[in-house]
């Protein structure tokens, strides 16, 4: 199939690989001429501008969007759209909010133009063990372009089948691409999937932070352990219950340097994980764990924090106690 | 090696068997008769008390201890020390509060008897994968065992090395099994593991619920979807950053049943949990969200819990709020 690429940085430079490698055809384009070479390099057509690309591609046409959730991918859909005809189809395969999505699914589906929503995991990795995608928008559509899907997705590889009633499931989730839903469901579902990522990442945290802290001078003399975090990393990854891609990566990154120092410890987050917040408000579902992982990124970015310094206040107020600063 | 194995559950009886599937010999001891003759059936020495299976063991000794923690564990080894002589050694592989292991190690010491606490994860699981083995104790015991560890670990399997400085790791670790440092180090690495064992599946958890209740009837029409829970385990285990063996196993219950109406919802813990919490009090380790996992299962069996009606009641004091009983 040949399809339009429109954003090459890590994610879509990577996609249009993988896609090519498979024999489909690209045409991309970004606004980074350099990146745009890159991938040509690789095989792609690169076009000049959105119109370029728009009319090297044919009707139907396919157009996937690689790019920084907000305000690019909004300018871009509302550039794109007028030079697209009835039965062309833009797919979003950043972190779009999933309440974008139904709007913008709505506001394309007045010219005839299909819109879908993939949520796309897999990082850096992607183009080597392939992106597991979370799909949203017209079911026909997702058909139609099922070839590409799995190309990118990984396969079933050398994963195990689900034990169980595993005839219950899609067979194209056990290659790693699902049909979620109407538009919107996609990204809801990558959503949450990064929720949940920053979950696990701070349950990870604080387990090494522990056993790190575990061999501080104040602990008794018999109880004070100088625990290798690398290897207990690595020993967890085999036969454990905490075993898991992100515990390899963190053994990775142990093994090279336990201390981190190249890390100043201030966490960024997307939106997806302030979003999967903001749903679990919206319906009332309890996520202690998810909104303590995200709150403690954002404290991590704030030393001290305003709310640290009113504690102080406050003990101040009512003890006279005079904090320290530790610096 | 032939070696002592004291109670014969799910864990004890599947270590024997991984044990003598290797050929190594074991006598075994349980206060149930059916475990004994079972796993006797497997080709293991049945003893019918402590002082048997001492006496059918060649000095040095190895009794490999799989009983509950706690009082159990504590009364066998009373009974067992005048059984045995210098240069035995007891293995307690339970879930044992590491200040327990400090503890025992230091009076069995008196006698010259070696004590090691190994932390085993691997669920019912493994017999088949091999159990991780975390280890702390005499570092000559541990390697004078070193083929009893090999045998019980998964070993390298399929598993890829570790990215990176690789060549820094011991090599043990990449065969499952790590010597963690002295008496109490193998179990506090274990309770860590468990603590963050707890995050990860609230952090799981959370994010299906919110997926679940996406369906919500006062939800918006076009932001209300319909989403196949099992599907969406199965495509995240593959090319997803969020895959891992707990959602290998969370894949196979939701494809077996996606609505688990055989479970109340009510989640046990055993004393890791909360170990870890205390261990990140003394260290003053923040542990938000290994906290907010302890506590949300603490939640989870105590329906309405008592700070709920006292919240109920305060609603009232201050604004004459009757809240109702949703039976």
């Amino acid at each position: 199939m040949k399809i339009g690429v429109l954003g090459l940085g890590r994610m879509g430079g990577n996609i249009a690989c993988r896609l090519m490698d498979a024999d489909h055809e690209c045409v991309v384009f970004d606004t980074s001429s350099e990146a745009v070479d890159k991938i040509a390099g690789e095989g792609a057509e690169a076009a000049a501008g959105l119109a370029e690309l728009v009319e090297a591609l044919p009707q139907p046409r396919t157009l996937w969007l690689m790019l920084p959730a907000g305000e690019i991918t909004e300018n871009t859909i509302t550039e794109l759209a007028p030079l697209l005809a009835s039965g062309d189809t833009v797919i979003d395969g950043g972190n779009a909010n999933f309440h974008d999505d139904v709007r913008r699914a709505e506001m394309l589906s007045e010219q005839g133009i299909h819109y879908m929503d993939i949520g796309v995991s897999g990082g850096v990795w992607g183009r080597e063990r392939g992106y597991c995608l979370m799909i949203g928008g017209d079911r026909e559509q997702a058909e139609r372009l099922d070839p590409v899907f799995a190309t990118l997705a990984p396969g079933a590889g050398d994963i195990n089948p689900t034990q169980g009633r595993s005839d219950e499931l899609d067979p194209r989730a056990e290659q790693g691409y699902l049909y979620c839903g109407p538009a919107g469901s996609g990204h809801f579902v990558k959503m949450v999937h990064n929720g949940i990522e920053y979950g696990m990442m701070a349950a990870y945290a604080e387990g090494f932070d522990i056993l790190k802290n575990r061999s501080a001078e104040f602990l008794p003399d018999n109880e004070r352990f100088d625990l290798n975090l690398a290897d207990i990393a690595e020993v967890w990854r085999r036969g454990s219950v905490i075993s898991s891609w992100l515990l390899d990566l963190t053994s990775s990154a142990l093994a090279e340097d336990q201390a981190l120092d190249e890390f100043s410890g201030e966490v960024a987050d997307s939106g997806e994980g302030r979003w999967t917040i903001n749903a679990a408000v919206e319906q009332a579902v309890p996520a202690n764990v998810l909104s303590a992982a995200l709150f403690a990124r954002f404290r991590s970015r704030n030393t001290p924090s305003f709310g640290d310094k009113l504690q102080s206040a406050m003990r101040n107020q009512f003890g006279g106690h005079v904090e320290t600063h530790n610096d």
